[in-house]
């Protein structure tokens, strides 16, 4: 029997690849792991990390502006944008050398390398064919730029990696897209001392987020001109030329234009097609335990298209890995996919999280639904560090006939920190009389997802 | 068959009281509610919420002092102690303002007076006798004043109470006590400028955190000497006289004194005694729905001594109420107070949460148990807001055997707020390998939690 050049193959080294890595580096097997550009992906370099370091300097900025309602007084606040962007580079930089020193305690071989799927078992790396018993495609994902006359090579127009190294803070910011990025940078920049205008072909930003509490959120964020139901039709420099929702044309002007439409699963330029792959622009196909259509050739992360959230491809990652170390042991406990058990969380101000269904989600899905939406006002924590008129709210969503909850949504400050209890809360299939009898800490932020358990109607 | 005056009447209006009183009164019970203070109760008034206001103010003050490493100046930082005083009442004044709309809004009768006992069945309220199918017990506990020499009647010395209230910061405060309510003003005292010292009996803080990270707290918390091991002998003006480990006399010289050695269940004053009730000095023994030894008499929160946290007395209530609405749902749907699902926090800088067993207590109720402890430098959001030299942790205690999770304990910013899905953990009697399914939002401090959960060893 040939023996392969290796266990695994790893093609990408981001979240999915990396941690797909290390747990089967752990484990004992041969590992490679190819990645042509930084150790974590998008998510580490250019994404949501670097955007998590600038919003907390804009939060601190922030906080210390308007300390002076809670008794703290600061004369002069400022910010200096090289020290904000040199801190970023400097978590970055411990972050990637935080991955490849784990690579190496697991035994993982990594290459910075451009690596090609030849077919089943092979792998081209920069040029030499390798073998392995399973290989993990991981290529991740890429903004997406679509077609809107002027956009291209024009200079005053950049996606988010483009705006994350940008050498000032624009006077006027324009953003093409309502979505998670599009927010936390409009969020990020207004704070900065920006004049914002988002601009957003759907009714409402944030579509994962319960349409209720996407628009408080929307409203809550302050310096920014939300524009909803608008169709971008032109750019010209930095103005963005716009059809407002009675058709009227309308100009955005600004001196830098982030577009923010949204990612696309990576697909091409590694062999996807020629290797057999089934895939479409909108991602490999896989299934619950990202097996794609070819065998021993597993895909996670963003460029299976299930999810582009990185704690996904987290997920998905330890489930590839518990399914080659030990298929009877993975089936058996459950080791699949759950799309409706992912949070997703914006670090904007406010901040905002979720998990599972919306109400239009579920009604779409057939359920009948109970829901209470309820105010932060609620929990006196909110009320001692925001004061009264603060947004933050709390919506549920459960399936009338089983109380089973469905959706948990919440706009308000440690909303990120606190919305896995509700993945737990969804993963346990809890129902509302269950998540009553959980004990939240008094007094916590968090409990006003207690009272959205309280407040659906028995 | 004769009426009652009231289906139930509640002895109390802090946290306990309050809820049952809500609860019962949304179902339609006629409920009389006795408070002869302020409703809201110790919690409210003059426990967590007062010095979650003040904390707040502290942790801006301190923020906005070491914005600098994240590229943010703020010149001139000072903080103004009649108003952070003066939000801290506002906030208190809403509270209690707030309560008293909610008794309203559920049809609940509330009386400033002071409630008596009688016998199972009769309340007295102010002299006049009341007659209830059911009687809730919820006064509370007090502050313990051990009986130290110097102690009484000294003006330096004071209880939380009177610590809250304090006219301008004391350039050097001593704290005696180092549990939840001494470590908390001692941070917050610290932030603001005191020189603080502890002095504490047993050989660690905070006693319901594992012992470990409780010596990472210690030393995490900036500006404060804590002297562990020791007794205090005597009390001059305000300077504390205590024997070290070593049996040495030391002082520790202040302007204030907080006695902060813990509270006990309040249960005198209100006729326990003559009532026939079984109690101790340590609370009224309650089942674990919480009925006493009289018929149709309950208790709720510290009074019962089984836990002396304004939560766990949610909880009770909640319990307590179902019970009276229907016994028979109650009993089927699990309606009983499980002590190791009741989170604890710590609001200090840094923050502190648990829920659960420390190890010591888990091997001492007779577990072989599996442990893991991991640094938040884990966390890129922690790297990205805290720096690298930031204190926190998180430790996992688990049943060796079954593998079922027993205690999950964290220290550092955001604990308080992602604990509850650690006490949703415990109370779905999650394994290790059930809470590595968990997808945790990424970049989120909380997931320390995921990271301890793969560090225990298989």
């Amino acid at each position: 029997m040939k023996m392969s050049d290796y266990d695994v193959i790893i093609i990408g080294g981001g979240p999915g690849g990396y941690l797909a890595a290390e747990r089967l580096g752990h484990a004992g097997k041969k590992v490679l792991l190819a990645e042509k550009e930084s150790l974590g992906g998008t998510c580490l370099n250019v994404g949501c990390i670097p955007t998590k370091s600038l919003l907390n300097s804009a939060k601190l900025y922030v906080h210390a502006k308007e300390a002076s309602q809670f008794g703290v007084d600061a004369t002069g606040v400022s910010y200096d944008w090289d020290r904000v962007q040199g801190w970023k580079a400097d978590v970055v930089k411990t972050l990637v050398g935080g991955v490849g020193a784990a690579e190496k305690r697991a035994g993982v071989e990594v290459v910075k390398a451009h690596a090609n799927l030849v077919k089943p078992g092979i792998v081209e790396v920069d040029g030499a064919q390798k073998t392995a018993d399973h290989i993990i495609i991981a290529t991740g994902s890429e903004p997406v730029m679509p077609p809107i006359p002027g956009a291209k090579d024009n200079p005053a127009v950049v996606d988010s990696t483009g705006l994350l190294a940008v050498e000032k803070v624009p006077e006027r910011l324009a953003v093409i897209g309502g979505g998670v990025i599009g927010v936390e940078f409009a969020s990020l920049f207004a704070a900065f001392g920006s004049q914002v205008e988002v601009i957003e072909m759907l009714p409402e930003i944030v579509p994962f987020m319960d349409d209720d509490l996407a628009a408080q959120l929307r409203k809550g964020i302050k310096g920014v001109d939300f524009h909803l139901g608008c169709k971008v039709t032109a750019i010209e420099g930095g103005t963005v030329i716009y059809e407002d929702p009675q058709g009227t044309v309308q100009r955005a002007e600004a001196d830098a234009v982030l577009m923010a439409v949204g990612r696309r699963p990576l697909v091409n330029g590694w062999g996807a097609e020629q290797s057999g792959l089934d895939f479409t622009s909108r991602g490999i196909k896989v299934n619950d335990i990202m097996q794609t259509n070819l065998p021993n050739v597993w895909a996670v992360g963003d460029v299976t298209g299930r999810s582009l959230l990185a704690h996904a491809a987290y997920r998905m990652a330890d489930i590839v890995a518990a399914h080659i170390l030990n298929p009877a042991g993975a089936s058996s406990s459950g080791e699949i996919f759950r799309d409706n058990t992912v949070p997703w969380a914006v670090y904007s101000m406010p901040e905002a999280a979720g998990v599972g269904l919306t109400e239009a989600k579920a009604k779409e899905q057939g359920y009948a639904v109970v829901t209470a939406t309820v105010p932060l006002l609620l929990s006196g924590r909110f009320i001692a560090e925001n004061g009264l008129k603060a947004p933050g709210a709390v919506k549920l969503i459960a399936d009338a006939d089983s109380r089973v909850i469905l959706g948990i949504h919440m706009l308000g400050p440690y909303a990120p920190e606190t919305i896995w209890g509700a993945a737990t809360v969804l993963e346990s299939e809890f129902t509302v009389e269950d998540l009553r009898q959980v004990v939240f800490p008094h007094p916590t932020v968090s409990e006003g997802i207690r009272e959205a358990a309280w407040a659906v109607r028995d």
